[in-house]
């Protein structure tokens, strides 16, 4: 299934002359995405969206969602990017828009087997988030889950970080989502650029080639293997704001996380576990006690941890460190593209034992956090990268492997809670309503749970990942947060 | 979920004294199916059944399967063999035998959206059998797909070759299946063995000096690269009957294969596509022809290839040359594990227009190709082996390949078809009736059409394998099988 129809008049001509236009070289931190990933660490993040078909004209399934997806991805580049390498690696890869996506092999569908409950949906999306992107294609799959208990669909998303930065990432959701249940497919761009044909190894060998002789060094330290050798090229390709951040890092050593049986080498598998909060509930706390809503979810967050680490005989004196990604996008960098992220790191009051003051000890702890980062204007801390967050928490993690190996500095942080605010008002996609819209995020060594919250309509979605050989029973974890909103609420 | 409960009395001795006795080091032909795992090919076959859950007492469904195999598999070593890779690659691998069999991980279950028609089951079939096993694992999953027209359901399995060959291959098959519908599990063995521990990565490379000693020049060859070279060190780890077809073949230089648009290197991903032929229909044929069922199913698979090739107008003068691999298990050799197994190259004549002419040609070419096996007892031409032979197909399609790079001598063949006689009683899983059994094979650079057929009751059950890429089209051959089966019985 092709997305546009074939153009046989001059095709090869008009696809070279977009060829120089079009054709776009990652970054070094875009790239980084796809440096990372081996046998056990993968690079994309995903997201999981129930839908109820019962508001859409046609049935939600593989055919209906294959046309939909059509109807946009003229206004998606990034659906349609596939990558180019450059042989011998010795420069970054390239993007090449290809408008001969085959959908029959990005938009898949299954079904659950009865009875489809809670418990068969997190093995399917552990067992597929698992698994990589295969690389021959644009970098993106999106599967329609038939079989839900009471009728209801989930479509589970998967989007390679190289491709998708924060604002992307929003321009996908924004294209795919309508607040219109009638939703009327989008007109496609009146001029829309011819597809590129992919470049042969010889050309991207002589961009390679053309680009070392513009940056001497760079190949060297592309080629460099290592850990401390890699976040050094990062700092050289600018991610300005985490160099910054790691420099005050080494001025200042920070305080060590106390290391958890879940902080140590993943394997390849993933295990994901979902719930939701009422967002009345943790707007309540918020009022009550004076404090930020994200300082609500972190509170709940510690609080849920103490549970866990106190039935697992691990709960540490001290408190745990979490890091927390921010967005760093200035309004002049508004329209560019590239992962503008930092993150902060803040104390997790699980030593507590009360729930009051662990929201408390968050609200102090998070505002020490923010003052590190006095600089930049503080209206922006608060506009949190939705799918850029774990890039920030990636690069982070890196860069505190980078800075154990080079001056055995221990453990930074514990984990990543990320919250993202998403919008109040009720979107459709394809004509169904969309119920929920639960992450589905990335870990790495050393970093085995992260905690991404979105907000939509009056609830949080939690979407908690780890891997099975780390923490077996992280459904127990969503459990306890669950309790744990609804006992602040009570208080 | 475990498969023995847990003996925390003695066991560290126990297991360690086992180590000694059950730790088996892999043959080079079986590590070679390792070795050849790359980004784009894998060393694992598979096998769909179809079966009636009507018959079963209880429902098929992913928690009878686990209590199933988990009754079953205390009789089936191979599938609890781990992986136990030396470090640096000095010495093969070893297997050690793990009685904690993560039943959770390795049986697995998902539906069709409805209507669960073949084109959805052959596209999840296909999707799942691209994918690599988990090397953290015993090397084979089991998927119960429900939700098929009808009321059917599915069991894929996917086995490594390294540890399955033909011998263990049937010997699961006869295993799990039962001619008894109300199955009874059997007994476990009185004296189970202790389970193993993995040995730790300093045991494995002790292990593997320990084996350089012996064998001073092994790990030069075996860290030697290139085909022609992995070749060398085939033939110095046996496989006899190979390396003498192999001598043969450089004494008279064969016959080169015309060389067509799946002789080609194939991606990562596969299509499958199956279907049955009447075994009556097959028998008709060759009692009325006074030729082989092997003749038959030869003869279809030439008339279906000349009409495909005649529709992508490439139709070659010169016949197809098909690789038909065949056991040369002797009786001495019954109990022997490893592959024992070679390979025949036959003309399927495409060329001619006459479908009689065609079975009378596959008869003289499949008598020369045994004559040039006319030291082996020609009773054993007969068993094939099931599981073992992609083994020889791979084995002779990298000899082939080893071949060009040393010698630039064409491709020897275009095809592989293996022809498995199974058994004519009804069989069941679980109590559900099994009404039929298609293989999933492997393909390879330059060898991108695979064709096995396995009879079972008054069928024979078609499964081919290809790539996309290749291929698009793989069930318009298999439409043609049936049609020429039909056309032949009607002659």
């Amino acid at each position: 299934m092709s997305i546009f129809p074939a153009d046989s008049s001059g095709r090869t001509e008009r696809a070279r002359a977009a060829q120089e236009v079009h054709m776009r070289q990652l970054s070094g931190v875009d790239a980084s995405f796809l440096h990372m990933e081996d046998s056990r660490m993968t690079g994309h993040v995903g997201g999981l969206i129930i839908l109820d078909p019962s508001t859409a004209e046609r049935p939600v399934d593989l055919e209906t969602m294959k046309e939909y997806v059509a109807a946009r991805i003229p206004a998606l580049p990034p659906l349609r990017w596939r990558l180019a390498e450059v042989p011998l690696g010795i420069d970054l890869p390239y993007w090449y828009d290809d408008h001969d996506v085959d959908l029959d092999f990005h938009v898949r569908s299954l079904a659950l087997p009865a009875p489809g409950n809670q418990q068969q949906l997190i093995e399917q999306v552990s067992r597929i988030h698992a698994r990589p992107l295969d690389r021959a294609h644009p970098l993106w799959e999106l599967y329609v889950i038939e079989g839900l208990e009471g009728g209801k669909v989930a479509i589970y998303t998967k989007l390679h970080h190289a491709a998708i930065d924060g604002k992307a990432g929003r321009m996908i959701l924004s294209t795919l989502l309508s607040p219109d249940p009638s939703c009327p497919a989008p007109q496609p761009p009146a001029e829309m650029p011819a597809s590129e044909t992919r470049p042969s190894e010889m050309e991207m060998l002589t961009r390679g080639w053309m680009g070392l002789l513009g940056h001497p060094g760079k190949s060297v330290e592309l080629m460099l293997k290592g850990a401390a050798e890699w976040q050094k090229s990062m700092q050289h390709f600018g991610y300005a704001a985490l160099g910054e951040a790691r420099t005050k890092m080494l001025d200042n050593p920070p305080v060590p996380a106390p290391r958890l049986s879940f902080n140590k080498s993943m394997t390849a598998r993933r295990n994901w576990a979902y719930g939701t909060v009422p967002l009345s509930d943790v707007k309540k706390i918020k009022e009550s006690l004076g404090c930020t809503i994200n300082d609500v979810v972190m509170a709940i967050c510690a609080g849920a941890l103490r549970q866990w680490l106190l039935d697992h005989d691990e709960l540490p004196e001290a408190p745990l460190r979490a890091m927390v990604p921010v967005s760093i996008r200035t309004a002049e960098q508004a329209d560019t593209a590239g992962n503008q992220v930092s993150a902060m790191i803040a104390e997790l009051p699980t030593h507590l034992t009360d729930p009051l003051a662990r929201v408390e000890a968050v609200h102090a702890s998070m505002s020490r956090a923010k003052e590190d980062f006095a600089a930049l204007p503080a209206a922006l801390l608060q506009e949190f990268a939705q799918f850029a967050a774990p890039a920030a928490a990636e690069l982070v993690a890196r860069t505190a492997a980078s800075l154990r190996l080079a001056d055995t500095v221990a453990l930074p942080f514990n984990l990543v809670i990320s919250n993202v605010p998403g919008p109040r008002e009720p979107l459709y996609y394809a004509g169904a309503l969309m119920e929920a819209n639960y992450p589905v995020s990335m870990i790495s060594d050393g970093m085995g749970l992260n905690i991404t919250v979105q907000s939509y309509r009056d609830n949080m979605d939690f979407g908690l990942i780890s891997c099975p050989e780390l923490i077996p029973d992280l459904e127990r974890i969503i459990d306890y947060i669950v309790a744990e909103a609804a006992a602040l609420a009570a208080v």
